[in-house]
């Protein structure tokens, strides 16, 4: 297993957040955006397959999920999908086959799109014994719920909330940054713990599962209710209690819905922050909290792994069954396929 | 072979209208037309395959083009391109693998994404010993010509000029008719040949191909003009006019750039209306002027034919080479693949 990161240049991020969150969008704009990341995703995978070619690696089938641009689950009406990166463009520069566009093969069978990784974990990380919660820290935070394989219960899973998302929007304003590296600047303040329990009490978070959600509603919009409440609060504090709050909406997650799991593995960009680790532990006391790497799946690359094992099974035409994860009322093979 | 066609229901066309001409969209709107356009033809779709079942004709494969609603060709540059109605719903509805999405892929092989119809052209009209010329009038008139098997020279495609455009919206303004049925009035009336002429003096009709053309060059100011030197003339008169400026377009088109085709076969919209046959194949005195017919295939469903020839490219793995309709600079598989 090989993986690697790279980041968006400056202007195509600042192209994303405008096509992401504009409700009126240039049609013009959002069409050449979708050629342009098609085509970076296309040579950064050329790229990536070269070098794992020096690794005495080859590469027989390509990935891709795109970039989310707009996500709108309607919970047993019709959602609606759009992650871009034209996927031609992949096929054509690598030269190699492409399946993507995995979530809109979900709506399709009346699924909400999201979330899909759980699908990976139960394949991954299910135990005959021990009730496991696989918690992926992305923008979003979601996490799947494995009871142990003999059980009777099924595995579920749903969005907690917020992932890294606040935390990131927050350091990029208040410290120009886009991360918190570790959760250093966290580590460094006080939690305003009024802010943390108001926030909770978003109803989002009393929903019962499946449930997913996104940047229309853990976006600008929360972002900026939470910091009138801190309108006297350092930038440190400020961080400290977005990160609490993070935190704290992840263990109410588990408490709530699964309070028999007594493993928690963590991935994601979240799993390398290791105060918010460090608080997770703290909140859920009596579990073992940890990251995938423990079971040797690197945590930054588990969700690049999804969407290798969806492309597999498009490629083997074998269908997977996402009822309990999405809502999709059958098995369905997922994305499409792009030939080079 | 079977065919048929189905209607929008005006509140879709509506919104495809709108969607289509709006430089700025709702975004939210786009995903939701896109689904429920792709919804529709699910259901479309899956009644077709009933009524083909019930002539004992079983359906393999789904082809979908989708509707376009943006299309921003640049020769030499980054073109792009949008068809919607998502065929995810299409393969989930009918249960049967769906491809679609053709136009992009030629995009991203480098070509301006159409006109795609002369590879089907090509493969099956190209005759052993004639040059032939297919001409397809829809709204604008585009040919492809067609060398005898065996010749050094390769096919080649053009848009020749105005098809039914000028005439529908004519009929439109003069007699509150969308099209003129068969060309009955068209036959009635005397035509203004100096009106004629002059139309053809427009400087596209001298220009060699490759070229293409729309509405920007042949819709309202070109038929203004026409209308201001037939100021006396009766309506009928003018449909018999402005069918012969048709007419003499594309003849004129045949006799200039390939004056050795010898059989021209018509196809599209403009192929059931035998007054425009007839003066077609007086102005081509000499030359064979029939509809695809003649060769047993209907010319109503030449383009839906194309769909399904592309989508079974796709599943074959075999590639297309467009670089002399296109400019694809090399030969690509068209298309994605959709699985139920």
């Amino acid at each position: 297993m090989k993986g690697a990161s790279y980041r968006y240049p400056p202007d195509l991020s600042q192209r994303i957040i405008k096509a992401s969150e504009a409700d009126f969008v240039d049609g013009v704009e959002w069409l050449e955006l979708d050629c342009d990341l098609g085509k970076l995703f296309g040579k950064l995978a050329r790229r990536f397959v070269s070098s794992a070619a020096g690794d005495s690696l080859s590469v027989d089938l390509i990935a891709s999920h795109g970039q989310t641009i707009r996500h709108l689950p309607h919970p047993g009406g019709p959602s609606a999908t759009l992650q871009i990166g034209e996927p031609s463009f992949i096929a054509s520069t690598t030269q190699l086959p492409v399946v993507a566009d995995f979530r809109r093969s979900d709506i399709a069978a009346g699924g909400e799109g999201a979330p899909l990784s759980p699908i990976l974990h139960e394949y991954l990380f299910r135990d005959p014994r021990r009730w496991r919660a696989v918690v992926n820290i992305g923008g979003i935070a979601n996490a799947t719920i494995l009871p142990p394989t003999g059980s009777k219960q099924l595995p579920s899973a749903a969005d907690c909330g917020p992932g890294n998302m606040l935390i990131d929007s927050a350091m990029q304003v208040l410290f120009g940054l886009s991360y918190d590296r570790n959760g250093r600047i966290a580590a460094q303040g006080r939690v305003i713990s009024e802010v943390v329990d108001s926030s909770l009490r978003n109803p989002y978070f009393g929903r019962k599962p499946p449930k997913s959600t996104g940047r229309e509603l853990f976006g600008r919009g929360f972002l900026e209710k939470i910091m009138q409440g801190m309108k006297r609060a350092s930038p440190r504090d400020c961080i400290a209690t977005i990160t609490e709050i993070t935190v704290a909406s992840i263990a109410d997650f588990i408490l709530r819905i699964c309070p028999a799991v007594d493993e928690i593995l963590l991935c994601g960009g979240g799993a390398k922050n290791s105060h918010l680790i460090g608080r997770l532990s703290a909140l859920l006391k009596g579990k073992t909290v940890s990251t995938t790497a423990r079971l040797g799946y690197d945590p930054d690359y588990i969700e690049a792994f999804l969407w290798a094992f969806l492309a597999f099974r498009f490629i083997g035409q074998n269908p997977i069954n996402m009822n309990s994860y999405t809502g999709a009322k059958g098995p369905y093979i997922p994305g499409k396929l792009c030939l080079p």
